[in-house]
């Protein structure tokens, strides 16, 4: 056994140390790249003498600051549901995040806003990078409980540079829209996590089965984080959509989808439940199930109706997918998915980029009116036709399906370095090799830790 | 003893059952009647070539979010405090809420927007939406623990119907004021939970009195609930007003009123506690009565000091009815109110609705000047003097208790439907009877329901 | 040993009475001196007729509510990290921070924005009511469990007063620049608190030792707190700047600092822990650092490579702070800080105070163009130089230091009068003596609490 006591002076290095080589490098790249852009920088703001209510700011931040609040206590909370391993959901959701903030300012500033050899920042870099920690988070998600700090930056150092070159090819190559991320970010985050499981399978995992589940409080911890992401989705979705009508529609819609993959993981919950009985696990993750499916579509003309339908389906797959799926993706496809992250954004992101498809293809000028300038603007200036559109939407979901799968792959042979501190099968989903825990000798002593790993106490 | 394990299948059938209904009734009815408004559809928007500035959805969506967060976190937590009853009281607000939210832009819709046949939303309709269900959440509070989920969809089912009702004939049949609702909400959905609550009485409610009860973490939790409220009341008093000096002189007057509520709850709950000892009760509660207190008055010309001496009556009256009255509430009246929302919403909503008439009263043309078209526009109008938009107020206030008492005897009827689930009198403020709870082996094996009720581990 | 069974009844008395006292005080302040200002006066609004989408509310709301969210939730959780204190540390911080909103609207109004013998409110007051609770939260944070509410009110009485003046002197008569209140807001409340728990040293605390840490849920409870205040410091630093570039400026230098405190804090704290574990400590506080470090400089042309170093350093002196100077600020210097606030908002507040002389000692027309005159609008009308801006910046911290020290040795005086009611050395850091406090027959009574203290629960 690999326990902490016995673990080397170098492994015990490989966090601080990677944190501020991680720190130094994007420092640097920072001072020779990034640059405040005309919104934000004093000098280039006042010379085009502006008025302040013109500055992006005041139609975005408020948006942004629901994005920062559903990435760091939405998905930090929701993941605290296992009773031994909240410090290091919420704390290493806080770390990951932290680093992916900075790394994706740069990767996607090279993509998307590299102009005379500078990266130039401001409230919409800010949420992009908010979206692409949200992908790499969906990613630890999978992995939850099974790796170590070092491993999850090496992870997200990777992940980040997949993450911008797919959003790149969909977005500015194949002219593909994906407002709210089905494609970009769920899809992307949940395989590229499953693929990652599946290279670190630990066949003896068991041997950590009992801390694998909740207990009350864990459970109730976890819905703060389920009813901050639910309630700031629409902002999720609406935050990047053109301005006016687009964002409106894109909150509305996403709004009603929620309260219907809401109905439908109680539904379907109580009723595949024994006695009838609702399952937390379902009502934490699939009731979101309809943020996700129409992460693409929303912008678009889908229609309240339209909304509340793909909602609906959402909140049914997600659930019968934690209920039936779940345990052949481990017991066959060897794929330990801890927080069944392809229920919640696997699925219902390929769902949501179906109903893009289906949504992109059923485009005309007559429903979208001058407005199609702002929706799809190929088609507005007459480069496309909606079933063009239609299918090269459904080639960005092939493109991110193969980003996903080849970056999972890499990702899992990266972490598997021999040198890199992961715990051990016996040890997983447990705070106390990474962290502190306080009073072991009162309320936690009495669980099944005690007994089996006193060595840890030493 | 109706245990879960005797459930029947036909009852273990009627949340999913009943989920679907509702949903693919509200799914039809979307795609019939509801569309876009000329804020959220592509077409609408652009055609009328507004500057995306305009658009209402900067003005409001900010307090819209602040009010999401109220409903979904905000009752949601404040209910958790009780010990065994957590997964329900988060979970059956979100369920509600999410059908509310779908049932009443239908209901709100029809009497409020429905031109040309169809009812047309945007993010006025959602914050109005979020309105009604915090009147169904009000409502939840008074038979919290009592009742089924099944039996909740029901009642909320009913009471949108009649919030819809009552707060047409308010506003629009007799130009009563009521932005943040201290009438059509509070009163409204106070009054109509306790009529309900004491159609339900069980006189045999002791045998659950050990449950009832919080415990220490509970309380925490609830206090999220009660922070949360707090802080965002006036975002939520401000949502629906005219722009501009209305909404924020609304969200002032509701911020100072809290400040006030706040400091009378302490000075109160420690006076009339054993060795001056403070009352969670009462903190998690009567310090938010500021908020209800003005919920009529905060878009008027209150004046902070009147805003400090609203809150600090709200929060007095609301600690002494939680020491005093709720006693007497269950012992003479058979009137079981589990959260107390007599005291938090029923005393001091009508306490907001008199001092509205008492605001009302005394508008004059000095002190509004030009702004008195947009809080009393019948009065700029010359179409009714001060005195005469009191009296309005005043029948206003009757009218809701007038609905609240039938529609809460309704739904009492209603929801004592003998087939319908209901947890047994030793089963109330227990989640496990519509829960699979986590980790009974552990932390809460201790507690007292192991002893009590084995038969419901079967 | 006086515990509370021996409580006099007229120490029972002194937190309701002085709680009226105080309200009656501050509401009668409030009907002679406070008025709306020109943008929430219906009248005063309407005749300037102005656009409604001008009304500065729309500029400052949404990042108010997220300053308030930071000062309710994020203060009031971060110190629920004691294991018995859950109750008083979320309960007194809504306590004092309510009277502190009204009693600084009076004092900031007073120095601010007294004209014609009134006192204007809007959004801006309640903006800067806010920030002056927040340096009261801050004391507390150094005295937290060691002192009774009665004397955390006289606390706030003063040190609203004091924190009025050092800024009006900073602000009004140096012409000093600190928008996030690097000086004003964290050097002011630390050292103040800081001077206070020296005057108010307990020799025999340790008594109280077992009370001191965590347990599991506690640390859980806190990072609610810590991730609130993360994730809206940007809104924090920017409320009170320009419009325009200035406000975007402040939220995206304060995004990146915090990330960057956010790596050097996980490095540290593995680096300095046993077996490189991790300590909660200091992710629940020094991770923070790099929101304050900006506050002065935020508005300035940091640049985002600055921000980051700023953010870095901060977190770094942050955690070695916490790890090996508090344990001497208590055995040497015979202060006791509770929280650590030396480590976050003392040493971090000096140096954001130092990093604002460099930055403005750096200013160039070039730099700032037309932007000069927002934010140094004495260099834009030649006025002073650079350097003499950088000169009163370093005064202005001079100044801080002598109101904190000055006025926190004041207040140590006032609550060490002999007749207020003050937990005894044993009773530290234990909620049980001013509130009532729920079962103890179960979950608690395993704790240390019961064999000790039989005599509180008679």
């Amino acid at each position: 056994m690999a326990g902490s006591p016995r673990r080397t002076a170098g492994r015990r290095l490989q966090l601080p140390l990677l944190c501020l080589l991680l720190q130094g490098a994007t420092a640097i790249l920072f001072a020779v790249f990034v640059r405040y852009n005309h919104e934000t920088d004093a000098a280039l703001w006042h010379w085009r003498n502006h008025s302040n209510a013109d500055n992006e700011f005041y139609f975005r931040y408020p948006s942004f600051q629901d994005v920062h609040t559903m990435i760091f206590v939405g998905f930090g909370f929701l993941m605290v549901f296992l009773q031994r391993y909240g410090f290091s959901s919420v704390g290493f959701t806080f770390l990951l995040a932290a680093f992916a903030l900075q790394w994706s300012t740069l990767v996607q500033g090279f993509f998307h806003s590299f102009h005379g050899g500078h990266i130039h920042v401001g409230i919409e870099s800010m949420i992009n990078a908010d979206f692409c920690a949200g992908a790499v988070l969906i990613s630890f998600g999978a992995i939850l409980g099974k790796t170590g700090p070092a491993q999850l930056l090496l992870m997200a150092l990777l992940e980040v540079v997949l993450f911008g070159l797919n959003e790149f090819v969909l977005l500015s190559l194949l002219g593909v829209k994906d407002a709210g991320g089905s494609m970009t970010i769920h899809t992307f985050g949940a395989y590229f996590g499953l693929v990652l499981s599946r290279v670190l399978y630990r066949p003896q995992l068991e041997k950590s089965k009992h801390r694998q589940g909740s207990v009350y409080h864990s459970d109730l911890f976890a819905m703060i984080g389920t009813i901050f992401l639910w309630i700031f989705w629409p902002s999720f979705n609406s935050a990047p959509t053109t301005l006016g009508d687009g964002q409106h529609r894109t909150a509305l819609n996403t709004y009603y989808s929620l309260t219907a993959s809401t109905l439908s993981t109680f539904a379907l919950s109580a009723l595949v439940g024994r006695d009838g009985r609702l399952d937390m696990v379902h009502v934490q993750n699939a009731a979101l199930a309809g943020g996700v499916v129409v992460g693409t579509s929303a912008e678009m003309m889908l229609t309240p109706f339209g909304a509340l339908v793909a909602g609906f389906l959402a909140g049914t797959v997600s659930t019968l997918g934690y209920k039936f799926f779940t345990p052949i993706l481990e017991s066959k496809l060897k794929v330990q998915d801890t927080c069944g992250v392809h229920n919640l954004h696997g699925m219902p992101g390929v769902l949501g980029a179906l109903l893009g498809v289906l949504v992109a293809g059923l485009a005309t000028h007559e429903a979208y009116g001058d407005g199609l300038e702002s929706v799809f603007p190929l088609l507005a200036k007459g480069q496309r036709s909606a079933t063009s559109q239609a299918m090269h939407q459904l080639f960005g979901l092939f493109v991110t399906l193969i980003f996903a799968s080849v970056g999972g792959s890499l990702g899992g042979l990266l972490l598997r370095l021999p040198f890199l501190d992961s715990p051990p099968d016996s040890q997983c989903y447990e705070d106390q090799i990474y962290w502190e825990v306080p009073g072991e000798h009162e309320d936690l002593a009495q669980g099944p830790l005690r007994a089996e790993e006193p060595e840890t106490r030493a």
